[in-house]
């Protein structure tokens, strides 16, 4: 490493990218994101050796959107034999905008990677099948993760989605149609939504994550997770298609495995290093948190940890 | 004319493309419509002038499906101005099959035409908004034009298609999505499968879109049921549009406005002249009923009486 | 017919058009095009019986463009097999723009008609490997429709089309790469433009295209050129594909045959009656004479006569 | 790293993946490769320490194809500014075939990235802009990478390409029509040919992009080839489009950045470690050697180097 992580460094990096405030864009369609204000700034690392770093708002909890698809794979994993989820979901960016019906039309409902809607609306129709409480359990999960028993669902936000569920909701019958859809789209578009509305701070999701830098092991209580191996796939996936239709770009850029949400947060991993989490709510052309992904490549160049 | 429209006429027809039975395929998506036995066959023609001829299974009622999109169209431009109509659905045909999304989704939830799945549940949405008893309505209507009060929907039909509802409630809620729909998406399907399993005879079908060869007056009743302007705008929509994308090589071989269904019922008009409709059950690679279309062919032939 | 066609009538309606002049915009992909005064505007008619009527600068002649699509079909249909030519061109509207390269490669190099460039670009490879001398043929079959010898190509706008080629380039190695193509794609392409380039006043294009009107006899030298049964093809061509992306568009109003060209002129067809042509440079947004389609309407709607 | 990198290991996995010969298909568009013998296995690793593991036929040159995509990129970063290159070709995976023209045409011209057809053909319209001899001085850097004068184009393979250019002409015409092609078409894809005809042994290949693994310096002669950060930036976009449309699987089950070419070689690098070359003639589904997958999966297990 060229520099040493310390919670400087993340201040240093904050302080860096602040004038980038303002060129980005709040994700508005729905009210609840719409109405948050967009200045708020976080950042926090988390080592495999337990160091915690952090900066800015890191307490600060706020709405992980589409972070949460990597946890409902996640939770797939445990509950799935491997073979049963890849028939039902690809592996493969999708050169496409995140909600795109066109490709999963040609693709006979089999959509091209668990990170975007529909494979992430598929992965939630798989635990609704296998899980009797599947927004429960989530939380659960999330809570032994962090060890942190209060992090909840933010209902308001749940239900603004529901309201909005038109798009989402033509993804799901579509594959239904190709029958790749187990259970009534809307209890799944229910879960779904509550995954999406999930809220936690910075400084909960390095911890959260911990497993993917640490070979499927959570850091903070040592339990595997899932397999070295998925691990590593679960960051390739990450790498390939975690950022939205700006995956390549930001391999490009910053090198390492993310995944972004809507609500401004990025959660990334150097793997057998350290975990990293950003917020900042504005975001860039392909739906990516703007400053966060400065803060990131920022980052990586300091600490000289790109994975390439 | 070369050939006198004659019940001889009509039978030597049937005679010759009975040998077609067993070429092509009964539509099987519903229990419903996979039962019915191919190898039936029925014409019937109804002039102008009042006259009927007849021949093969004319008076047997069969499901008249996507036949019923020209009398959707034709409801909707008496009870909406025209240009609401016009901003909501397309007038192009849509080089693409019927039930496709890719389009759609390009077009911003704009279908390209009423003729096609999308562009039927479009207008039926507007009849939803618009009418207090939609389903009732449109049977009011239709036995108002054919004088016979037991035409009716075969709720098992209509039942058997809700249970396979995905993909057109994938494309309802698309369109949905962009703002081009009022009502609840389920509703509307509701009704719009209803109106696909009216059940109705050659014979009927005759009597029925008899408007469309007369100016817009019903030739039974001589009611105006829509203005000359409009009629000519239903026949020119039916030749672009009115067979899936089989809607250029019909034009091209048989020269008249058409539209069919799956059920294997074809309605065709020689504006001034003559309505004509055949059914047999099986379909061509684009879902047209595939001895009908040659029915429809012979008979043009004969009397000489391609538009072009 | 309500009204009777007349000098006085194509004046009367010439002069309704007239304040449409600046809401299109002329061609500007080539020079020669682009500096063509947009105010020009003329109208003429050709009865079957060979009455000819005349308004506006109907013997100026101007960049005939995509209307020579249908002289190369029918010079195409004299000299191969029908089959011949429908194995390798489809008879279906495109849904897509004229230069669209999406549907091509989706449907292996089968262009969808034969009046989309592509559809006409293969049509031209059909007619350079069967004729010695495609393009003075070409010159020698309208000299003999027209009975007018000194029509002939523009050289320089066929050249300004070389030097623009790369699009059509694209289409035809495309299509050659499908294994339907002949011939060297830079002489198709050259035979091509030059088609294009052809030069003809209003007057001249109702003469040549009187076979249209007329069961496929030339009104003006009684030579059968076309079968009856080819030209109600060629016809219904017309009305599903003649009209660029706007054909739905063109039917739903004017409900009779046409071709338009991006010279701004456009032929059109009312069998057994007359050909009629018209000619303004602006174009409206599917390229199609804005102010020539609304005289087209004018006049279906005066006289009665559209098909439907 | 579990097991130490030899000679021995190399043919111990050659020797697993050997059964899986007469699995897939040699690339058979061009007579040239369709004739090479299938069961021909090779593989080599090269250290950034300099050392060298050898297996199977590891000094028989075969055709790199589009592994001469990677060192196009090369040569052009040497030539141009980092931001004309990305302007004219992106960062972000195709998600569909290496050779379809639907994305390039609703991209406007702009191909998705330099490791597809269109991104490299665009890539070499660069070079040749800026190199007085591109053929030659391709192969002069590719001798010096290597310390091998006599490394050269397979004349037979480059004409038999050019004999069936169709395809790859469409791509370049059409990126012409956006603008975004500066040279003659043939002339560009000539040369390009010239580079896919290149002929190389897995062992070559190692030392060749030996800069890959070596923050951009050749392990051989010392020299910078390109920055670090210009490495890491090859390398990522290796992981992201380097296997055509089967990058994704790629990535999650080997995790190595990796270029593969139709002539059934790959290319990858493990940053900091070593390169790594295999050679199996058939291919996968995705136009990646299938054996030589299995070969690098291998090891990546054994030695523990995926990046993730």
């Amino acid at each position: 490493m060229t520099t040493t992580l310390s919670n400087a460094l993340l201040s240093d990096i904050l302080q860096q990218i602040r004038p980038l405030i303002g060129q980005g864009k709040v994700a508005d369609y729905i009210p609840a994101l719409a109405q948050v204000p967009p200045e708020q700034l976080a950042m926090a690392v988390y080592t495999v050796d337990g160091e915690l770093y952090q900066s800015g708002m890191a307490d600060k909890r706020f709405s992980i959107q589409s972070i949460s698809k990597v946890l409902s794979l996640t939770l797939a994993l445990t509950r799935y034999e491997e073979h049963e989820i890849w028939q039902r979901v690809g592996k493969e960016p999708s050169g496409l905008p995140f909600n795109s019906l066109i490709q999963l039309e040609m693709e006979k409902g089999i959509p091209r990677n668990p990170f975007i809607n529909a494979g992430a609306i598929v992965i939630t129709d798989m635990l609704q099948s296998r899980l009797s409480a599947p927004k429960q359990r989530m939380l659960e999960v999330i809570r032994f993760l962090t060890d942190t028993p209060d992090i909840c669902y933010n209902s308001v936000v749940a239900k603004s989605e529901m309201e909005h569920l038109s798009r989402n909701a033509s993804i799901a019958y579509l594959m239904k149609s190709f029958g790749n859809f187990e259970n009534d789209v809307i209890t799944v578009l229910e879960t779904y939504f509550h995954y999406c509305s999930i809220e936690m701070s910075c400084t909960e999701l390095v911890r959260c994550f911990s497993y993917l830098a640490n070979q499927g092991i959570c850091v903070g209580n040592k339990n595997q997770i899932i397999t070295p191996r998925q691990t590593r796939q679960i960051n390739a996936l990450m790498l390939t298609c975690g950022m939205y239709d700006g995956a390549g770009e930001f391999a490009f850029r910053i090198g390492i495995p993310g995944k972004s949400g809507v609500g401004g947060g990025i959660i990334a991993v150097v793997p057998d290093a350290f975990t990293v989490a950003v917020w900042s709510p504005e975001l860039d052309k392909s739906g990516n948190s703007l400053a966060g992904c400065a803060a990131l490549e920022l980052l990586a160049n300091k600490v000289g940890r790109s994975i390439f």
